[in-house]
């Protein structure tokens, strides 16, 4: 740990892990976010602490990930075997390893808790209340956002989970939503006072997620990637799960032409039975030989990806953000999105993609179709995308975001 | 608060009151056992705080209940509407409740945490280790026990609460079990320190639960409750769940004679429909006119209803202790109960009652027929019931729990 002028941020992330890979299980953009930030931040002087649970015996109990960014695997509960319903149950378990960490250090050590997701909220709420200091906390997923636009055939989140954001939101003296719905949605449906809430649009990694260079063409790259050149391809990347609504784009597929492709690059999560499912449904549409499924990648070959894609589509139920739609316009892919939550802000309809409207298949076909068929169209968005990514710099996201840190220590000083 | 010279024991009962009603609801024989304890406890100089989770606004914050005793009504969740199921997600905010009240006490106050069920094993284990005291824990369910005996159609408890269970058995300084059944299931099914687990027998408070006077025949006794005198009554006193088996009594009923009546004493726990449902099974198999629901009664009137009855019947498929057996035979009545968990210590076949192998309503009919129609046997076995009550004191009970906290305090001490 570098000795340090900025703050000592204590940051939890109870239910996964920064260090895993994203696009399988619970590990998706929030993963990508609470790494990113904590690098931008350390960049800055700040000292950063990361708190999640302890989910494989090969997990060392701390990771040194970069000067000024620590990871501390907790135990709490078994490595495997747990499942996301089950995590409450953990709890106490996990702050109590949190205050443990925390025992050990000289008195009065964090500035600040960070608290990601509403399960961090709640040992993060326990934790700043016992060291006095200010609780920032960013949701990420919000259970009423999501019960309001539920997948067909998906569950909806517990009560449980909504009242335990309820007391979140009402215990943080900050909150930090990335878009202005996330904003919009924190007041309307959750009752967090205006005056609490700032928005810090997350960050893309504008040096990985470029454009392909001038020599590299596509077929360059699909060949790279092992894909066969041919037709278009559309590119899924995400969890294979029915918030993310992968099964609109293999039935959208069955009312494209026969050489337009589907790369789902992602894993099962929810259900280990999620990919399985999907690629029986690609049969029983008459799609599966134009359905490709791969396992996620790390962000340098992730921009391989969308550099290889014609398009990316994004037909989740719903995105605080969308990080997906973020990183595949910085690498100069248009991109086509369910116009809901974040997606409205990240994607520029006309101008960087296509917003769509409700998640029917053939209304996804004909918008991908028509993009698809005009090499002009794809051209012009394609600039626009690149021009819309420059609007998300983590850079700029740790700035703001150790403004929020300042003003949350001071609400809270006028509080305690 | 009176001064004392005994020790200050944070008493955790989460998800129960001990202030409440038993016999609907969450409410059963643990909450007449943490609130029967803490009394014995409070005549011995102890001083009890107990900390349960807030339920009405009706509560006050604080409630001296009797000299050395206080109970703390924790505000964690709302009031209503809040399940078993969703409590793990309110555990930190009930520690965060506990931790706050010990804050504001001078430090070192609280010389033991006993905690009750997993979930608030799971408060007290965070609780104990902040303050540096012993933990000492009482189960008094536990899931891998109620799993393994399920009633048909009850759902199992989920792999959460065992992983609970888990973590606040090897946490425990001390634990303590009802019976010598329970103390069995605790090594082999938790895998528990054979030297940390001891057995303290549960009292019945025996001013209150007493034969009938010599003047009172059961004919006055029913006149008194309302009950109109006539055949043999089967008294059933528990929540309406299947864990109970009441279903098993109502079908035993319709192979016994037609002036057999069945009393339930309860209200509906789980499901809100479980009376109206006990109440259809009735009815389909012909004996509703012959049930007569009550809502649970406070002990001075229960110990009538006992006294009222020709028998008491527990098809319990699972007990750890099994209070309503006690409590019946102090007053003087035989019970037949189902061979099960603590049921097999407290009814002593054959000279206190019955002990039933498993839930066959025709088995259960033959048992509570030969017994109904044999009175020199009822009698005998009154007698016996009465005399096997004299095991269960709580006078003797609170005074094994000041030994068990003194050693968890020797052993805490040898570990930290």
């Amino acid at each position: 740990m570098t000795s340090s002028s900025g703050p000592r941020i204590a940051m939890l992330s109870v239910h996964t892990s920064p260090l895993e890979q994203p696009g399988t299980g619970d590990a998706g953009g929030m993963n990508v976010y609470v790494l990113e930030l904590s690098q931008a931040l350390a960049r800055r002087g700040a000292e950063v602490e990361i708190f999640t649970r302890a989910t494989s015996s090969a997990q060392p109990p701390v990771v040194d990930v970069a000067p000024g960014i620590r990871v501390f695997h907790v135990p709490a509960g078994p490595f495997e075997g747990l499942d996301k319903f089950d995590l409450p149950g953990q709890l106490c378990a996990f702050t109590a390893g949190v205050l443990r960490a925390e025992a050990r250090r000289p008195e009065g050590f964090y500035d600040v808790v960070h608290s990601h997701y509403w399960l961090s909220g709640q040992a993060g709420w326990l934790a700043a209340e016992r060291w006095d200091v200010p609780l920032v906390h960013t949701m990420h997923t919000m259970a009423r956002v999501k019960n309001a636009a539920l997948a067909p055939g998906d569950t909806p989140e517990p009560a449980g989970r909504v009242i335990g954001e309820e007391q979140v939101v009402a215990a943080a003296d900050a909150l930090v939503a990335s878009t202005r719905e996330e904003a919009d949605d924190l007041v309307t449906l959750y009752d967090a006072d205006p005056d609490k809430v700032t928005i810090v649009p997350p960050g893309v990694d504008l040096d990985v997620f470029c454009p392909p260079a001038p020599t590299d063409d596509r077929a360059a790259l699909r060949a790279r990637l092992g894909l066969p050149d041919g037709g278009p391809v559309i590119l899924f990347a995400g969890r294979v799960q029915l918030l993310k609504g992968p099964d609109v784009l293999v039935q959208a597929l069955a009312h494209l032409p026969r050489d337009v492709r589907l790369v789902v690059l992602g894993g099962a999560s929810g259900r280990p039975t999620a990919v399985r499912e999907l690629e029986a449904l690609a049969y029983q549409v008459g799609v599966r030989d134009r359905v490709l499924v791969h396992p996620p990648v790390a962000p340098a070959q992730l921009a391989q990806w969308y550099r290889a894609a014609d398009v990316v589509a994004v037909p989740s139920h719903n995105e605080s953000f969308g990080l997906v739609a973020a990183e595949a316009q910085a690498c100069g892919t248009p991109v086509v999105a369910a116009a809901v939550g974040g997606l409205r802000t990240v994607v520029v309809d006309g101008v960087s993609g296509v917003l769509v409207d409700g998640h029917d298949p053939a209304t996804w076909a004909r918008e991908l179709g028509a993009l698809l068929a005009d090499d002009a169209r794809r051209t012009r968005l394609a600039a626009g995308a690149r021009a819309a990514s420059t609007r998300f710099g983590w850079d700029e996201a740790a700035t703001s975001m150790l403004d929020v840190y300042a003003q949350a220590a001071k609400a809270h000083g006028h509080r305690g």
